[in-house]
């Protein structure tokens, strides 16, 4: 029995399902925020209400690309934790440190909101989405490479095909800030986009994996 | 013990819960978040609070007509997800699309708030409910279609009466979009009534469905 | 095998997990809400922040009422729940007509920063305050009123004790109500401590409670 | 069958599992409230977005303190509760009056953000701080000294250790509180700098921990 209760205390010292709760939580809180940044319009004297709501478009480009890079973020951390069994120190704060740029996406969507095209509301919103890829990679290098932490130890192919992905990513929303003080158009182009490209990429990633490697089932 | 481990992780990618965790949290956060709109009353001069309070009654029926349209959305995502052992990769992204009319709720009631008998607030908020509908049809039918991944498979009966339900109260709502322009008072009496019509709807599924089949048990 | 996954499924039905999930969502996000409300005051010329928080003192009282009545709310739901084993479509329902008016005590909260002894506030307040006694008397009554749906069967003196409880601060936050606009203080003042009144109560019950009944783990 | 359920009963009454849904969803929904405080600038005249941008560096600092401080609270919830197999009365109450600060932090950078090295904005932080780590120790004398509500008795020396942590940041803080009048950024720069001597004295507690000690785990 006390042998019992010792080792359910271990497990549930490396137990992941608070982390998976916070995770979870704050991902369900930032895609409904979002949304607090699209005001209502005031009408001006003779305006209409249909004519005030194109002021609305730039948040509204801001709330759609937010979104979609909230729920990309969400599903490949559920992709990455279903490879999981047990979280350890290290894990636990590359997690938290994870969250950190996606809590300031309503941020960097209400930069957007009101100076859409300004090359510092794309740079910094660039920042954020670079940020969150390589903060991905860190916890995907840290976690496949510590067998003791994952169901079934990943093998070098699927490790590597599991960093390529948000390398990619990064790399492009790098470019994307590179340009955005001569194209701002562009680079916001890019912002739109990307989860186009990551879809592909994914898909790509699942069609080429063999049977039972991680990839197969990348969402 | 390989093999086992190998198994856990198969079951944790398709493992329904952190779908049902970030679909549950969007839905706590949203009915909460509506009260933000409405805002205590700043006093004019010689005005008591009683007569302020007038004027928030646009924001409460906003708040009334939301809090209800979001109750029904985690009822019935509630009730389709009993029957959902699996999930894959189609049924992760549908999802994410369901919850994105959801979030958009908030900005619906806000404009309904500020403009409650406008055609366009009206029709903007139409369009929440007819997505909101349209995409409940979809995860229906794609998971009702896909026997795998339910507990037991549903027989054609309750397939199609689960998704008659939401096709119903899609038509209605996209009539009430439609009137908006020319009945703007209409349009608002449906939005409030038809709650109403689906729990009479849901009453009568749960009344004709044989013993045993998934409509008996629809909330 | 199939006869099973039936069982599982007749099971996820009537299972009140994502109730609770739902309602700790809720509470959560309702005390964490109430914070916004308590804006960082703007000086007035040589006005020092010291004397600026002064004006923060009908805020904070707010703040404090309203998350001792969240948390008690929520305490009491765990009380509650702890009892069930299923949920039906009736305490599914009951359970949301529960979340209403708590939703609704952010705007009663601000209402009362802005308006502190002001009786329509106080009035407004304490009817979100009866509402909630009143629906957690009507879960109580409905939950304990069907035995299949708990774990075991309260006796007839447990019920009536669950019912007493959530009925004699709901007489008493009728009465700060009917007082508010003869006594606004006596009425604030009421709602302040009634919640040292719930403890009174709960320790009383648990105290006269015979060993094992549900009211001896009261919260 | 029924002595089954009764024992089921018993289980759910002292089970943690809400109070982590609770304490989970808070601190989810402060990181992420505390970015509502970060408005995106409105220029002024001849103002480009980048010099408007300097304006933000309060909230950024309020921002980054307060994102450390509400991670470290979790992440020492989360040690504890780890240890933690049944609740009891005394142990939600005390979780709730540990949540009560931590719902003010928003506030409390708020603050911070409008007031930067105001003495009086500072003071309330720090005492938002203290209080934190008392509860904290607290909840951690509570628990620990009540086996009964642990998987494992832990021995004196944890017991020490651990409620020596809170303590010491608890009375560092304090300093940093009493210093604000007279060195206000030597008291910003504790607040900025006692997450770094927290994971110093975490790290220092893991290593002298003995083999299979609770503080071993600490993260």
């Amino acid at each position: 029995m006390d042998q019992d209760h010792a080792e359910q205390r271990v497990e549930r010292t490396h137990d992941p399902s608070r982390v998976l709760a916070l995770s979870d939580g704050v991902c369900a809180i930032i895609i409904t925020l979002l949304v607090i940044e699209i005001h209502a319009p005031v009408l001006g004297r003779g305006e209409t209400l249909w004519e005030a709501m194109r002021e609305l478009k730039p948040s509204l480009t801001a709330f759609r690309i937010s979104f979609v890079v909230v729920a990309i973020a969400w599903a490949s951390h559920r992709d990455l934790f279903a490879l999981i069994r047990r979280t350890d120190r290290g894990l636990v704060w590359l997690n938290i440190l994870y969250l950190f740029p996606l809590c300031l996406i309503p941020f960097g969507a209400s930069l957007i909101s009101n100076h859409l095209k300004d090359p510092v509301a794309l740079r910094i919103y660039g920042l954020l989405l670079v940020t969150i890829a390589l903060t991905r990679l860190g916890i995907w290098a840290y976690a496949t490479g510590r067998p003791r932490l994952l169901f079934v130890p990943t093998d070098r192919r699927s490790r590597r095909l599991g960093m390529a992905v948000p390398a990619c990513t990064g790399a492009i929303y790098a470019f994307a800030f590179a340009i955005a003080g001569a194209f701002p158009t562009a680079s916001l182009l890019i912002y739109v986009s990307v989860p186009v490209l990551y879809f592909a990429a994914i898909t790509l990633a699942r069609n080429v994996g063999p049977t039972g490697s991680a990839e197969r089932d990348f969402t």
